[in-house]
């Protein structure tokens, strides 16, 4: 008899977010399911890892083996590898993010920063991420594609170095037009500051801004989007520019 | 007459580490310099932003355009561009960062995301790093490099979607063999939790770990730095697996 799968779960929008209880849902009938995930919300908090700092780990639900800790997505997965399971992970899963990692939201994401550190570790994983920020958002049609693609991760693996980043548009199920294949779109933020007086006087900013997509391409992922697909970008942390190599090697640093 | 180039002073250690100083000092003879680095060091920050709290930013010196920003390495980028630069630099450099930012590193770098915001928002970009985590680490080699890289890529530009990430070997200059164009090296980190007690008697936990280089290549950043060279890596914010779209497109998701 093969072992059932071990699947680790996390996300950045931590343990209480209503998007982890649905994909712990999702997941369950796939294998056994372990969550490590921050203690409260980490959004924005890109590649960040505790180095400086020190690390609390609560299990906080025994039935349902359910871990808190005090760090970061990155953190989470790498103490959940290290230190909570007992083996290594068939699938590591993040999310269900409550907003968009589509384009180059990846950057930012601590969704997708857990799921890449999992995949630096060698376990296949995936992000998982729904086009609605609010806390109250619709994860049905979410947890259905969440399912369908991580059993298929499951049963065929991934190679080394690559991740799924999938993004699921804000519809019903039925109105979602079936999984696609996507590039990361050219797209990013032009930000606004919001300048404020604080009470004491002192001047400060809100980081906002506005997402501009300039890739008239329909091999994106904020095409598959816009056009009711879910997208499946695969992701790599090998961030070398190999294409350009050649070029720099011809120029004269000494001129 | 041509404008002076205008240069974005940032890093991931904070506005009074002396590795700042000294890159500071080594851009002063190429263009004008303006600095806006982190009121506090944030190290591991990997490409974190500020979405849900406040910034401020303080000038700290008027006559060498030197301002701290409360927020990570990325924020100072995004702040300086559209609230305190008057124009759109002609180059970004981040660091001197006091440690490696080679291989796997740039995922986790503070430094690089930087370097690689100022990337997104179109501003040719360098980040460097000196392989010695010390306060007092000797940039004198590393500062004469990062002159001569930069007064290369103002003069060479870059393409968009391309940033360097520059590592120096902890050497005097006469022992530095040169600049070796390289890519990323397939190593990573083995952590190692260091688990303790509190005085109130709760575990706890530090990251600490082994780094790992299993890349036999010798056009790696590792294999560079090992052989006295400087690494020069250029690196793209697309993370897309191209090369894996086809697998994909071939996975039956509803099997």
């Amino acid at each position: 008899m093969t072992k059932k799968p071990l699947i680790l779960v996390t996300n950045d929008d931590g343990v209480t977010a209503p998007g982890i209880k649905a994909l712990i849902a999702a997941m369950k009938p796939l294998g056994e399911v372990v969550v490590v995930a921050p203690d409260s919300p980490q959004s924005g908090m890109g590649h960040a890892i505790t180095v400086n700092s020190t690390l609390y780990v609560e299990k906080l639900d025994n039935e349902q083996n359910i871990y808190t800790c005090s760090g970061t997505p990155a953190d989470c997965v790498k103490i959940a590898i290290n230190e909570i399971l007992k083996r290594k992970p068939d699938l590591c899963v993040s999310g269900i993010n409550h907003g968009s990692n589509s384009s180059i939201n990846v950057i930012y994401s601590g969704t997708m920063s857990a799921a890449i550190e999992a995949g630096i570790e060698g376990i296949p994983a995936i992000g998982f991420s729904l086009l609605d920020y609010s806390w109250n958002a619709n994860f049905e049609a979410a947890a259905i594609y969440a399912r369908k693609i991580a059993s298929t991760v499951i049963e065929n693996k991934l190679p080394e170095g690559v991740i799924l980043n999938v993004n699921i548009p804000n519809l019903q199920e039925k109105d979602i037009k079936g999984i696609k294949i996507s590039r990361q779109a050219k797209a990013n933020w032009v930000e606004e500051f919001d300048k404020r007086v604080n009470p004491m006087g002192r001047e400060y900013y809100w980081l906002t801004g506005k997402f501009v997509d300039l890739d008239k391409g329909e091999d994106t992922d904020e095409w598959a989007l816009k056009n009711n697909h879910v997208s499946v970008v695969p992701v790599q942390y090998d961030l070398t520019a190999h294409h350009y190599i050649q070029t720099l090697n011809s120029w004269d640093f000494n001129g």
